[in-house]
């Protein structure tokens, strides 16, 4: 039921007219972001998970029923629908680029449509999410990075899966509960201002959090003076010291980062105190990132949280699902700025003599190519013929495509764009296509339809 | 389980100190997005029906006391956990402004701690959401207006809210069948691409659409050439009329929305067919409405997707839940660019002699004020005192509450900022807490900790 309303009425007329031949559905990003060099593939997982599961229950099937839109025949159509078709797809964490399709659908036209929405609302995000939080990683290498988003996330949904997809691309951690439980994400957290604030003085809070806890005592030291918090700490560490208890970090949340961290780091060292930590948070993102650390502050980890599981800067992609393949024959949609190409496709991708990236080939998947083909099967017949991938498997080959990255994409700042040919194949049946089209739009301007 | 680890470890410290005393926290948003002159508040009923289901699972104990973080004994205090608290808040639909509270909670403090991520993560983005679709309905007034953003919301549960936050704002209906189900929100769909594509040209096409609906018939007409399909359309309508079938409307996805419209109606109107509608979607936003409506297009209904439900331009609030008073006690954060209004507060609204906002007044809950109270008791001892209001209500409120906006805070660009006098009492218990902090911090400095 999550889907659009014309994905089931188109649906109700395939089935009434028997248009249920296998249909080839594309899922590719039309194009980059304005600050994205390249995308990471994301969301895999789900969008299999969800074609499993494909079917309508019976409080379904009777609401849409009696909604006013849809036939009894058609509504016994649905309560039989399962997904049963075909998928290849790019390997989640896998680099790739815009019009290279990362999923492939083939089905009968009605399931293959159905799932368009769902499967974009899947892919979209995460893939947005991952592709964001890489750049956070390559602009913060070796540094502790942890998802803070979950709050400012748009809805339970979005804060786990972006935690997931944040962790995909090399995070550390997330401090959503329920993602870590989910997904084995590691979790972390610190304390909040009102924990603070609860206590009429702050070394009192400092040392009824430090006493209380099991895990990692990370002291939030901005809520009234940074600097005199830090003090205290120290003070604290000392005292806890001598009871066989630590403190293990600091966080602060406002101000000037970079300065607040500088006179904390003194403060701390002076007093002994090198083996406290401090951790930065509040309103960043991948370029405060980079700030901070190429300015050397010297801050040992950063929560990330509003910019990361929004991608603030481009809080969508212009990710799209296309039929490209009806029933045998080749298909395209030639809207102004949306031509897609049509037929099945692979991405070859071609590597440096360094292992780099050099360049993909957009190519049909029919025609013999060079290079890693990119697209592999992962599902025949509505079965999984790979096992599901674990999320540190997923993690290290993020790590492993991030390291093969040229260089000039892996800052921040817009780069030459990544070239991706078009083969002959592809080329020559884009204009078969157009040329059929054309006849058959002269046919019809004749009116014989 | 939709909690940041922080509120855990912080509940477990409250635990073992016995800080269960009444907690005060109100919800607010610091600043406005700088596209904004106002917000709609949203999703208190999502809120509410959190907080009466706030437990956790035994499967979620389980994993709790053995994630590493925890002890048993805090897990235990977990086990009998429920919400007893009260709330009030501003109904839903209403207009508000910086600093001033739309939900206050008043509970003890661990419960009132454990809700703060969730409680933001419903109440930001419905928010966000219907303050952006109201900009959307007043730059179109009168139009139809349909969300079409499901598949780039970021994730399902977005899109349901979505759907829900934008037909509470005055949208029309939405493409979303869950939301329909869920929410009884009107359901609005035509047809894609693929469904043009998939037939072998595009008048049969249409024809299998018109002759297998039940309900409208919407026909996309931009897949090859739109010009050349509303002609088809055209002579299509005038064939099926005989049949005693009609053509409701045609959908352009493409290219100049208002160009192609202003074509579209004369081909249209030149056959006869005045009657079949045009609706327009294509990355539309409040901006590109604006423009089109005002530029006289002959668009009767606009389908807007992702700008809406990612709120694009600004796909976040600062949204804070912030400890207010506890045990009694006034209490307030000072943290740089951060500081917050301490104690348990009313929103008071003055009307001008035409009924138009004219100024609100942000004073203690327990100062004489005049005006309009905004902020009204919803649950006491959590239980609802206030039935759940109807979608449909919410809406008719929303529409009066925009009728009485000032002309200045209508249009879309930025206007002088609506005044939020803070009261006499209010700036009295800020400093009586400020030179509490003061005397805190100096004691503490001292070292009589």
């Amino acid at each position: 039921m999550h889907t659009d309303l014309y994905q089931l009425t188109m649906l109700q007329s395939y089935f009434e007219r028997d248009m249920t031949a296998p249909a080839v559905f594309e899922l590719f990003v039309r194009k980059l972001p304005e600050n994205r060099n390249f995308l990471l593939a994301a969301g895999l997982e789900q969008a299999l998970n969800y074609l499993e599961n494909l079917r309508f229950t019976e409080a379904e099937l009777d609401w849409l029923a009696g909604c006013g839109h849809f036939s009894r025949a058609f509504v016994d159509h649905l309560s039989a629908l399962e997904f049963s078709g075909d998928v290849d797809a790019m390997p989640e964490g896998t680099v790739f680029f815009p019009h290279e399709p990362i999923l492939r659908v083939v089905a009968p036209l009605p399931e293959a449509q159905l799932a368009e929405t769902r499967l974009i609302n899947l892919v979209n995000f995460q893939t947005m999410i991952a592709s964001k939080a890489a750049r956070c990683v390559l602009a913060a290498p070796g540094k502790l990075l942890v998802d803070f988003g979950l709050r400012r996330a748009h809805g339970a949904e979005a804060g786990l899966l972006a935690a997931r997809a944040a962790y995909l691309a090399g995070f550390t951690g997330t401090s959503a509960v329920l993602a870590g439980k989910m997904f084995d994400i590691p979790l972390y957290g610190t304390m909040a201002h009102s924990f603070v604030q609860a206590h009429d003085d702050e070394v009192a809070a400092f040392a009824d959090f430090a006493r209380t806890q099991s895990g990692p005592i990370v002291l939030l030291i901005d809520t009234y003076d940074t600097e005199a918090a830090a003090t205290k700490v120290a003070r604290l560490a000392t005292e806890l010291k001598q009871q066989g208890l630590g403190v293990d970090g600091v966080r602060i949340d406002s101000g000037d980062l970079g300065a607040h961290a500088q006179k904390v780091r003194r403060i701390l060292d002076d007093s002994g105190h090198s083996e406290i930590t401090i951790f930065a948070s509040g309103n960043l993102d991948e370029w405060l990132l980079e700030r901070l650390v190429s300015g050397g502050a010297p801050i040992d980890g950063f929560g990330v949280g509003t910019h990361l599981v929004t991608a603030a800067d481009y809080p969508s992609l212009d990710c799209a699902y296309k039929l490209q393949e009806y029933a045998g024959i080749a298909r395209r949609k030639r809207s102004e700025g949306k031509e897609t190409w049509p037929g099945r496709k692979q991405v070859y991708r071609v590597h440096d003599s360094r292992g780099r990236l050099d360049h993909d080939i957009l190519a049909l998947a029919s025609e013999p190519g060079h290079g890693t083909p990119l697209l592999q099967p992962v599902m025949r017949e509505a079965k999984r013929i790979t096992p599901a991938e674990s999320l540190g498997d997923i993690r290290a080959r993020t790590a492993r495509q991030l390291a093969a990255l040229p260089d000039g994409l892996r800052g921040l700042g817009k780069a030459r764009p990544y070239v991706t040919e078009i083969a002959d194949g592809l080329i020559r049946l884009a204009a078969e296509v157009d040329q059929r089209s054309n006849k058959a739009g002269d046919a019809e301007d004749a009116g014989q339809t």
